[in-house]
């Protein structure tokens, strides 16, 4: 046995963001069967702390809202290939109401403080799509608390999931928004997308390679095994291996010209309602820079 | 899609301990790349805290130290054929001393608070097989600290590891407790065994099939992976790959007829020791109970 290295900067793992919800969990499952798990400090959470996290550099790499993205894009850059999306249903980011979105004019609608991009779209929708202009407010993800007080509530991740069956025997209208954006543009909607923090690539550009190719490698990993992790997965959460099968496949984890396309359209609504700056003509920045 | 079954205790998955040192990464791995991480609620931790979270029924299902079940058996059934142990040396539990531990005769002693069953083996050997009384007192695991107020120190785990490592050069004598026992007893050493608390057996024996199952299962495939599990490692700890594989490979985690005459032996000495109760006849008890 020879003497052992001494512990250094060298031998931190990168700390890497993990969403904690269903949607998300083919990513972790490909992660883990590969083994590529081992080579990152794995943090879990919702959207909404995972974002501040890597925005306070607090995370070197994670998935990020898109909207969060695009108002502080400046220490970031986007991985290639690789987000949280759909084109077409998505089946867990909705706007549940009581009435049709199209009659939400003046009425109240809860924003679930989880959410971001999904918040910020529904707005999108209800204003510039079905013409209503709500009154809108924020509060935690509980679909039956959001109703004692609004017509609507916009709901992401496994509340969103849940909503979306008990809706309808509850006489609730549920609004696919993934669905909802594709009717209207035509184009794939970008729910969240994966950055690393500048700083952190420049000193370790090796370890983003490595943590970019274990992403890569795990999407492809767990595409072949969606059935698996279904079925895996359906033991511990309230929803049948079909559904959670159903679910996975309707999410779309890579980030090509089509999803390029519809982050951009998605960037330039969001800056002429003055959500976001401007996206630059080259836009976004990608790493490597 | 169908409506989603409601959340419920059949839903919660199984906690289960596992012992955040590198003598139990090759478990980990197994579990991970079989994709049964999936199904349990890992909690990871010292082996101390882990014992003492499955004594007081935070945890259903983890390793426990030895002399720790050996003490407080009412509770739990042991699970077949898992353990940590070794047939020889075990590299990662150590009594590190400035004189031969024949020498240690009224002299200081640390004990590393993580430790149980390395901490009364050492005190084993030193009394009855090296025929010395030290005086003994608990402390953090930490080498130099020890050896500031003792003139030993038991050291258990990746500082144990590192210690063997270093003491050489320092002029220390390190001896291998797993080494010693062999020599000793000709026997195994068993250091930790896996158990289930009866009451959890009882309520969801289907439970306790699929994880134990799935423990077999990681350790057949972790032996078959131990360099690539030691290449991964080797990044991220301070020791080579070559290392690491020569440790993993040191590691014993069955528990056959020969461990189990191992392990009644420590029962029999500890006993006669006074610390702890004796053995029953057919003890352990394992499960399926």
């Amino acid at each position: 046995m020879t003497t052992p290295r001494e512990p250094n900067e060298a031998l931190r793992r990168p700390r890497v963001g993990h969403i904690q919800f269903l949607n998300c969990l083919p990513i972790y499952w490909g992660l883990m069967r590969s083994g590529a798990l081992l080579g990152v400090d794995l943090h879990k959470d919702t959207p909404d702390r995972l974002t501040a996290a890597l925005l306070d550099g607090d995370l070197d790499i994670g998935p990020i809202s898109l909207v969060e993205y695009l108002r502080r894009p400046e220490h970031l850059l986007l991985l290639p290939d690789l987000a949280v999306g759909s084109d077409g249903p998505v089946f867990s980011v909705n706007l549940v109401s009581t009435v049709e979105p199209r009659r939400l004019d003046g009425a109240r609608v809860a924003l679930s403080s989880t959410s971001r991009t999904g918040a910020l779209l529904a707005r999108m929708l209800l204003e510039d799509r079905y013409g209503v202009r709500p009154r809108y407010f924020t509060c935690p993800p509980d679909l039956t608390e959001m109703l004692l007080e609004a017509e609507a509530g916009v709901l992401i991740g496994d509340t969103a999931l849940r909503a979306r069956h008990e809706a309808p025997e509850r006489g609730l209208v549920v609004t696919d928004l993934g669905e909802a954006w594709r009717d209207w543009t035509g184009l794939p909607m970008v729910f969240a997308v994966w950055a690393v923090r500048r700083d952190f690539a420049a000193a370790h550009p090796g370890l983003v390679k490595d943590v970019h190719d274990a992403f890569l490698a795990s999407r492809e990993l767990c595409l072949d095994e969606l059935d698996t992790v279904a079925a895996v997965a359906a033991r511990w959460e309230p929803f049948s291996a079909g559904t959670l099968a159903a679910y996975f496949r309707a999410l779309d984890f890579s980030l090509g010209p089509r999803q390029i396309a519809g982050l951009r359209e998605f960037a330039a609504r969001a800056a002429a309602a003055g959500q976001a700056p401007a996206l630059p003509p080259d836009g976004p920045s990608f790493w490597p820079a």
